[in-house]
């Protein structure tokens, strides 16, 4: 990452952003070698990525000819208009956020006790409330669609985050910020305070 | 688009969509051949995309290497449980979104006019209550910011989407899933039947 002030490395911070995001985008490259994006519902569960798909799917097909795969989180928490640190110039407006971005290989699941695991993971994750049978290969009901369904593993061999919210600022332009937002009172603008204090450069140490 | 019932082909639809999705998230491929994603905020518009960052970013050498790219923006609206409509298996669990995908070529944009309009409609978009002097490159203030910042230019080569809302769906399936969104009561459950009303290929002609 080319700006370290904004480069998260605690993965407890990474896993807890990740838990609470529902969807990411793939990024693959096709038979021409052009890149592909596609949003995807997804899972991280020990150190891989999961998600699940249609074998005849686009992107089942060019992993199938290129394993090397990037997938990305972000949450756009707050912008952060020019106003709150300059009266004239538009130059200081920009979006608070975090990302997180893996790039590893992606491995198509075969085995249908992994399957399961991995789609058991997906619910407990998208479905927290319940309410279906639990999915295992041995389940008569289960086992054709287990079998009918691509579950794809992001192997990780690099993961990377960027969570942007002033760690950048000299004080007074971040007491400036803070001083916006309290005063917007957005519907996020409260947590995005906290981020800022929490990532402060001059409060960590 | 392999699914065809889930395509939406009306450019307002399009148009309406990406001027309310403040970010989306750049396909590139790097040196290696390797595919990178970047979440970005952007601007759609005359049939093209824009985007800004620092010439130094990883992007940008990606895109002076190879120009062929993809930009991805994508709205989860729902997650729908699998017990709206099965009493026991996991299988029916998804999620209703709207995504845009639009595959073309990324330029450099380097005339200070073009720089200044694509960054004017930038912050139009992202602070649309305004609060700056406007961006020319004759203001003395922000002609050595525009020579500074990279701005680049999508031009769309194709631009699909995909408005997932129930489309696949019986009637009496239809009716179910509708029937549990009542119940709940999430945030943006009003709007998702809205959705599946006016998406419904039995309600169309």
């Amino acid at each position: 990452m080319r700006r370290q002030e904004f480069q998260i490395d605690q993965p407890e911070e990474l896993e807890s952003f990740l838990a609470g995001m529902t969807f990411g985008f793939l990024g693959t490259v096709d038979g021409e070698g052009r890149p592909r994006v596609t949003p995807l519902n997804f899972v991280y569960a020990d150190g891989a990525f999961y998600f699940h798909g249609s074998h005849a799917g686009s992107k089942m097909k060019d992993i199938r000819s290129r394993d090397a795969v990037t997938f990305s989180v972000a949450d756009e928490v707050a912008l952060i208009p020019s106003y709150f640190t300059d009266p004239s110039l538009a130059c200081p407006a920009t979006a608070y956020f975090k990302s997180v971005t893996a790039r590893g290989r992606a491995e198509t699941v075969t085995d249908l006790a992994e399957k399961a695991r991995a789609l058991s993971l997906f619910m407990a994750k998208l479905q927290p409330q319940g309410g279906y049978d639990p999915i295992t290969p041995e389940d008569p009901r289960y086992r054709p669609q287990l079998k009918a369904v691509s579950v794809v593993r992001i192997d990780v061999e690099e993961l990377t985050a960027k969570f942007k919210f002033g760690q950048n600022l000299q004080e007074d332009e971040r007491e400036a910020v803070i001083g916006g937002l309290v005063k917007r009172e957005g519907a996020r603008d409260e947590e995005t305070i906290a981020l800022m204090k929490k990532y402060c450069p001059y409060h960590s140490s």
